[in-house]
This record gives structure tokens, C-alpha cells and sequence, in this order.
């Protein structure tokens, strides 16, 4: 009975090649933003550079006005990250915001067939346009810095030193996109060949083809040398244990193939 | 006795934050771009587009005059991906080449301290500039498209069904980006708090803080219903191991640890 938000199909974010990998919906959106470490920001750093930018940053999609809406309603992007004095500035002197593109993509296997034009990734990705603000209000940038710190590690703001001080407020910038369309792409399964290939035994009984599953791994927590908390607290244990499940079960799952240890069960 | 050849410093380049992690030494940026399996590339659409456009793109550095280059060498950028028309054309349209910026970004682990504020990641990222066009000379494209097969899997093209017939070279597009300039920021290390909160013991003694490593994982190969060869050929074997082994020692040494299987020994 539910509906799906969809962003509105322009020229800007309008998928044509492999039409059929491609994906509006909000929800699938914001969760591949939701779900990677570091997006990658550009932006036009002026008429006197020939070249676009890009910035690394770390940033969710929320809502501050509406902090229980779900990832398939509309939401903002807020960014925080290594903010160059430029993108801060042009984002501080332009009255409407400053037009950015905020990507994420996810490699979720090789996809290994007879030849090399029809291989491929499994991957997800998304790229969202929109106009970037510097959020001035006090209390709306603590609900983005706490939404980007658990974005690293689930939990982890309300088990460290908070709230900031008036000096770690004023050093921090948060942009805020407002998002004016979104697109995504999403490959899973198999190899994929063509005719002329598969119907060929030489080349058939001679190239191996598959997937290499591929996923991000989270390691063992280490102590830093100054650490005094005995134990490794379970928030941190569960979430590099959830973790891992969720990004080699995705990797396994877009292949179709169950997990050996599902098999062993 | 060598020389480090380094990208010069311009406006658009130029690290202003965290100035110490910033290298421009050819070889650092090349190698993060080469071991890199999703480059992001921005590129303007045009006049009438107010939003820059970020596409996700296979590629490499690589030098089709001097096959032989080291990755310390001048080189160039060729990009295979899902090529949408719209960067085609530009490319091929624009005599001087068209203005993109390629970025890549890879996360070694999640720097847990005090207070969210001097939360970090260890990282890797990268980005280069410069003129994007169409490879239409045949010898180079193969050569870029056998570079380009090589990154998603070391000597995966000789392993399969080459050369590309008739239709599959003039179905693949090859961009080569002739780079302007290049800059690469690096972090590793630990925690690192500032004394207000170390010498806060209230603090000290609620707060873990360490580092949880994060790397790209290559899970076992998975062979397609359509596979003839009995066996994973050792190639492939020894690709994931290699990357197995090579990613997560990295992520570890960021931080200064030995690995427990070095422990070991």
C-alpha cells in the first residue's frame, strides 16, 4: 500500500546507458550516500578555473525538521568533511547556494567473463545534484554533527566527550544540499555473454569466468597507547560484527549464492 | 641518487588544510589511482547545466609512448566506464579536450579518540586535472583497454578471448586525460587528542579510543553456471591473496601495528 518517492527524471540525472540498472527512488538513494565512508563533492570553483573540483567528505542524508523521516522520504545532505576555505567561502557568498554533485559508489564484485568487454562490477551507485548552504543555526549543525559522527561508527557520539565547546562549534562547517534531483545505478548477478562467445568451445574450455565477490572489511579495534577503557565496549564489537555481515552478505547475495556458512546450517 | 618528479603547485591543487599530509610526488598520486577500482570523474555539462556532473569510471595511469614508464613518471589517465553520451561528445567536440578533474579516495581506518571533533579516517585520496579526449588511434586503445582489464584483475586480458573484434573496439570508448596538475593527501597514524580532554580523566576513563582498520576485501571466487574450466586458474588465486594480504597489511602499518601473524612468527 506504500508509495515510492522518486526524484524527478532531467536531463542532469537522467540514465541512459543500461536504462535498466538505473533507479529514482528515494529510499535506494539515500541509502548507497547512507552506506559509504566518503563521498566525493564537486562544485565549479569560478570562472577563472577551467577545471571542476572534487572534495573527499564524510556526510549522511537527515532531516533536521523531521528527524524520524525514513531514508525513502525527502531529505537533506549534510556534508562535513576536509572543507577547503573555497568551497566554504563560495558557499557563504552565494544567496541561492552553491551547485554541487555528491557521489558514492560501492564495488561489489568482479564480474570475470570469456571477454574483456563484457566484464563488469557488481556496484552500486548514486549521485545526487543540489545547492549547498552553510548551516548557521546552532542547534541544526550539533544534529548534523552528531548524524556524521555515528555515520562512522553507530553510537559513537554519545560515547565521547560531548557536547563541543564553543571553540570546536565555531571550527566546525557543515553544508547542507538541498537536493534538487538524484539518480542511482545498481548491477548485481552474474556473467553476462554474448552468443558468439558462449556458443565457442576453444574459447569457453579455456576462460574461467565468474565473480569475485568484493566487500569492505572492518578489522579488529585497536587501542590507541593512551587508551585507559579496559575492554573493547560492545557498540564498537557489534557494529565491525554487523558490519561485516552486511557488506560480504550483499557481495554474496547480488550474485545469487548463498553464504557458506548459510549452506553449512 | 633518484629525482622525485612532482606535480607543480597552482591555485587549484594546493593543500591549505592538514599541509603536512599533502604530497605531490607522481608516484604517491599515481599509485593511489592505479589501486583504485572506481574513479570519480567531474566534469561540467555546459553553460545551460548549473550542477557539475560526477560519473564513476574505470581507469588507469599508464603511457602508451613509453609502455615502460614507472608509476613516478609523467603518465597519462585513460578512463573506460559507462561513458554516457553527454562526456563523449564534449570530448569529442572540444578541440583543446574537456576540462575534468579525476578523483580517488580510499579509507584504511576509522580514528576513534575523545570528542567527535577530532574524529578522523586514515585515508588515501587523490586528485588530478586536466584535458579529457577521445583515444582514436587503434594501437592506443588497445593498449588502454588491455591496461584498463589488467587493474580490475592482474593479467586477467591475456586470459581471455582478445583481441576485441570489429564491433567491440568501435563500441568502447577510451578517454585519455592529459594531466595539468595533481595533489594527494595521506593520513595515517593513531588517535590524536587535544590536552584539554587527555588530561580530563573523567574523560579519559569513559572514552575508548583506538583505530578500527578498514580495507577492500576479495572473497572466493565464484565460478558461473556456465563455467567449463574445472579449476580457478592460479592467476586468479593469487590476485585475491595478494590483494588480501596487501590491503589489510596496509591498513594495519597505517597505524604503526605489526599484524598478529606477524606476531607470531
Amino acid at each position: 500500500m506504500g508509495r515510492t518517492l522518486t526524484y524527478p527524471k532531467r536531463t542532469s540525472n537522467t540514465v541512459n546507458r543500461y536504462k535498466n540498472r538505473a533507479t529514482y527512488d528515494l529510499g535506494a538513494i539515500h541509502s548507497i550516500i547512507n552506506t559509504t565512508q566518503v563521498l566525493h563533492v564537486s562544485f565549479s570553483p569560478g570562472p577563472s578555473e577551467p577545471f571542476p573540483a572534487i572534495l573527499p567528505m564524510i556526510g549522511q542524508m537527515g532531516s533536521f525538521d523531521y528527524p524520524s523521516a525514513g531514508l525513502d522520504e525527502p531529505l537533506d545532505c549534510y556534508l562535513h568533511g576536509y572543507v577547503s576555505s573555497r568551497i566554504m567561502n563560495l558557499a557563504r557568498d552565494s544567496e541561492e547556494g552553491l551547485p554541487v554533485c555528491v557521489a558514492a559508489s560501492k564495488v561489489d564484485g568482479l564480474i570475470l567473463s570469456l571477454t574483456p568487454n563484457s566484464h563488469s562490477y557488481n556496484y552500486r551507485s548514486t549521485i545526487l545534484q543540489g545547492h549547498a548552504k552553510l548551516v548557521t543555526d546552532e542547534a541544526e549543525k550539533l544534529y548534523a554533527m552528531e548524524l556524521v559522527t555515528n555515520s562512522v561508527l553507530s553510537d559513537r557520539w554519545a560515547h565521547t566527550r560531548v557536547p563541543p565547546d564553543r571553540a570546536e562549534m565555531s571550527s566546525t562547517v557543515i553544508l547542507k544540499v538541498q537536493i534538487v534531483s538524484g539518480s542511482g545505478k545498481v548491477r548485481d548477478g552474474g556473467v553476462s555473454d554474448e552468443k558468439k562467445d558462449t556458443g565457442n568451445e576453444e574459447v569457453t574450455n579455456s576462460v574461467w569466468t565468474g565473480v569475485v565477490p568484493v566487500w569492505e572489511t572492518f578489522g579488529e579495534p585497536v587501542p590507541s597507547a593512551e587508551n585507559k577503557v579496559a575492554e573493547v565496549p560492545s557498540y564498537i564489537k557489534s557494529f565491525v560484527a554487523a558490519k561485516n555481515e552486511e557488506n560480504s552478505t550483499y557481495a554474496a547475495k547480488a550474485i545469487g549464492i548463498k553464504l557458506p556458512q548459510e549452506e553449512q546450517h
